[in-house]
C-alpha cells in the first residue's frame, strides 16, 4: 500500500530523506479528509431559487462529481503543520478552493476550449445541461468561492482572512491559472519548448496547488519565511502533479481516467512528455518532489501528511 | 441640461421633493468621476506576460471600451455621503465593480448566451479575439476584481474590507447577478409574467447596482440601519435603470445605443415593456426612483449627487 524503499531521489536533501519512509497511512488520511471535505462541499451551496434552479443543479452536479479533493486536503494538511487545524475559517476556504478548481474544469471542457464530453466518468457540465448553463455555473462557482472566503467571522481574524483570500485570487487569475490556461489554448499546434511548457504548468496547475497550501499556512499563522518555503513546496509538487497527469493520460483509457483521454492529443497540447520524452518527464517529476521535500525538512515528522500526499500522487505513475 | 420641473412623482415622500430640483451640475459631476475612474481602470490591469499577452489585451479591450462607469461612480457618491470619500480602498473597489460588470457583459455576449456582435460601438470580445479568449478574459476580470478588493491595506480596515467584498460577492453570484442571468436565458421563449420579470431584473441588474452602493457605504462606516436604507435605494434605482434600458432598446438604433438593438427581441427576452407595456413600464420606473429618493431624505442636500445620478438615467427616456 505504501512506498517503503528508501532510495534517495535527485534533489532531495539529507534531512528530508525520512519523509519518503514515514509510517503514516496516507490512504487512510486521504480517505478521511475527503469524506470531511465532501460533507462540507455538499453544505456550501446555497438553497436553489425558483427561476434559476438549473444553475444550482449544474453547480451541484459538477462540484459533487467526486474529485480527489486534493487541493482542500493540501490546505488542511498545511494548516495542521502550523496549528491544531481546528480553525473555523478552514471549512469555507477548503470549499472555496474546490469551487475554483471545479469552475476551471467546467470552463476548460467547453466546446470553445478543450471540447471534452467526459469528466470524472460522467458527461461534462455543458453536455449534461447546456453550454450557457455551464458558462454560468462556472461563473457562479468562482464567485461563490470568494463569497465563502469573505464570510465575516471575527475582526481579529479579518487581516489573515483577507490576506489568504488575496493569495488565492492572485494564483487563480491572469497571472496564475487563467494566464496558464490562455497560454495553453493559444499554443495549441505551436512549437513545444521547455520555457513554454514551464510557463503553462507553473500557472495552470501549480498555481492552484500552491494556493491552498499558502492559504492554509497564512490562516494557521505561518511566518513570512515559512510562507516562502511552503510556496516553493507547492509550486514544485504542483509541477510534478501536472507531469504525472500528462503521463497518466498517455497510458490510460477513458474508463480508468474518467475523462476523454485523447483530448490533449487531439488538441495538440504541449505536455512535459511531449517536450521532454516520457523518461525525462518522469525523472523531472521525481526531482521536483525531491526538492519540494527539502522545504519540509524543518518540520520533521509533523510534515508526514504533506509528504505522504505528494508521494501518493507521484506513486501513481511508478 | 438639468431637469428643473418640480412636479411630484408617485411614491415620492415630501422631504425628498427637493432632490428633484438640486442645483448640482450632475453632468459635470459624472464627467469628472468618469475621468477619475477611467484613469484608475487603466492602471489596475497587471502588466502582460509573454505567453499570455492576448488575455491581457482582451481584458484591456473590454474594460477600457468606454462605459458610463455608473457602478464605480455610485460607489464613490455613496462613500461621499458617509465620509470625505478619500478612502484609499475606494480605488480598488471601484475598479473591481467595473471588472465584474465588464466580465458579465463579455460572457453575456458569447454565442452560447445572447450571441451579440456589437457592444459599446465596437465588436464584442469574442468577435475581436476568439470565443476561448473571451471566456478566459471574463474569468480573469472576475478574479481580478476579488484580487483588487482583497489587497491588504491595514489591519484596522480589514474587517470592513472583508465585509464589503462579501456583499459584492453575494450580489454578483448565484443568488444575485448570475442567478438573474440564468433565469433570463432559461426563460427565453417562455411566458412573460410579472413575478419572473421582477426576479430576473432584481438579480441581473439591480443586484450589481446596489452592490457598489452597499460597498461604498460599508467602507465609509455607515450603520446597519443606514445600510438597509442604501440597499433599498440601490435596488429601486437598479430596477428603474433596467426598465429604462429596455425602453431605450425599443426606440434606439445600433448607432445610438452602441450595441445590437435587436438582441433582446431576437432572443425573445422577457422585458418590462414586454410584460407591462411601454406606458406602464415608464411609470414603474418613475415610481421606483421616487421611492428610492425617500431613502435619501435623511441626508438632505448631501445626497444630491446620488439623487442626480438616479435622475440623470431616468431622464434618458423622458
Amino acid at each position: 500500500m505504501m512506498r517503503t524503499d528508501s532510495s534517495r531521489r535527485a534533489g532531495e536533501s539529507p534531512n528530508s530523506a525520512s519523509l519518503w519512509d514515514t509510517p503514516m497511512d496516507i490512504r487512510q488520511y486521504l480517505k478521511e479528509k475527503k469524506m470531511l471535505v465532501d460533507g462540507w462541499l455538499s453544505d456550501c451551496l446555497p438553497a436553489p431559487e425558483q427561476y434559476s434552479e438549473k444553475l444550482f443543479e449544474a453547480m451541484r452536479y459538477s462540484l459533487l462529481a467526486g474529485g480527489k479533493r486534493l487541493r482542500p486536503i493540501l490546505m488542511l494538511a498545511t494548516a495542521e503543520l502550523f496549528s491544531d487545524g481546528q480553525d473555523p475559517l478552514l471549512k469555507n476556504f477548503a470549499c472555496a478552493i474546490e469551487c475554483i478548481h471545479t469552475y476551471s474544469l467546467i470552463h476548460d471542457d467547453l466546446p470553445a476550449m478543450d471540447d471534452d464530453d467526459l469528466r470524472r466518468g460522467r458527461p461534462t457540465c455543458h453536455i449534461q445541461f447546456s453550454e450557457d448553463i455551464a458558462i454560468l455555473a462556472g461563473d457562479a462557482l468562482l464567485t461563490l468561492a470568494f463569497e465563502l472566503m469573505s464570510r465575516p467571522l471575527s475582526s481579529e481574524r479579518a487581516p489573515l482572512q483577507i490576506r489568504a483570500l488575496n493569495e488565492i485570487a492572485t494564483r487563480a487569475g491572469c497571472l496564475g491559472m487563467v494566464g496558464g490556461q490562455t497560454a495553453d489554448v493559444i499554443s495549441e499546434n505551436g512549437a513545444g519548448e521547455e520555457e513554454l511548457v514551464n510557463f503553462i504548468h507553473t500557472r495552470k496547475t501549480a498555481a492552484l496547488i500552491s494556493a491552498p497550501i499558502i492559504a492554509g499556512a497564512i490562516l494557521a499563522g505561518a511566518t513570512d519565511r515559512e510562507l516562502r518555503g511552503m510556496s516553493e513546496f507547492g509550486r514544485r509538487i504542483g509541477l510534478a502533479f501536472q507531469i504525472i497527469d500528462d503521463l497518466l493520460e498517455i497510458h490510460s483509457d477513458a474508463a480508468t481516467l474518467g475523462k476523454s483521454v485523447d483530448s490533449d492529443l487531439r488538441n495538440e497540447k504541449i505536455t512535459y512528455p511531449g517536450v521532454f520524452g516520457e523518461d525525462k518527464a518522469r525523472s523531472v517529476a521525481h526531482k521536483e518532489v525531491g526538492e519540494a521535500f527539502s522545504y519540509l525538512g524543518p518540520y520533521g515528522d509533523r510534515a508526514s501528511a504533506l509528504a505522504g500526499i505528494a508521494r501518493f500522487f507521484l506513486d501513481r505513475v511508478n
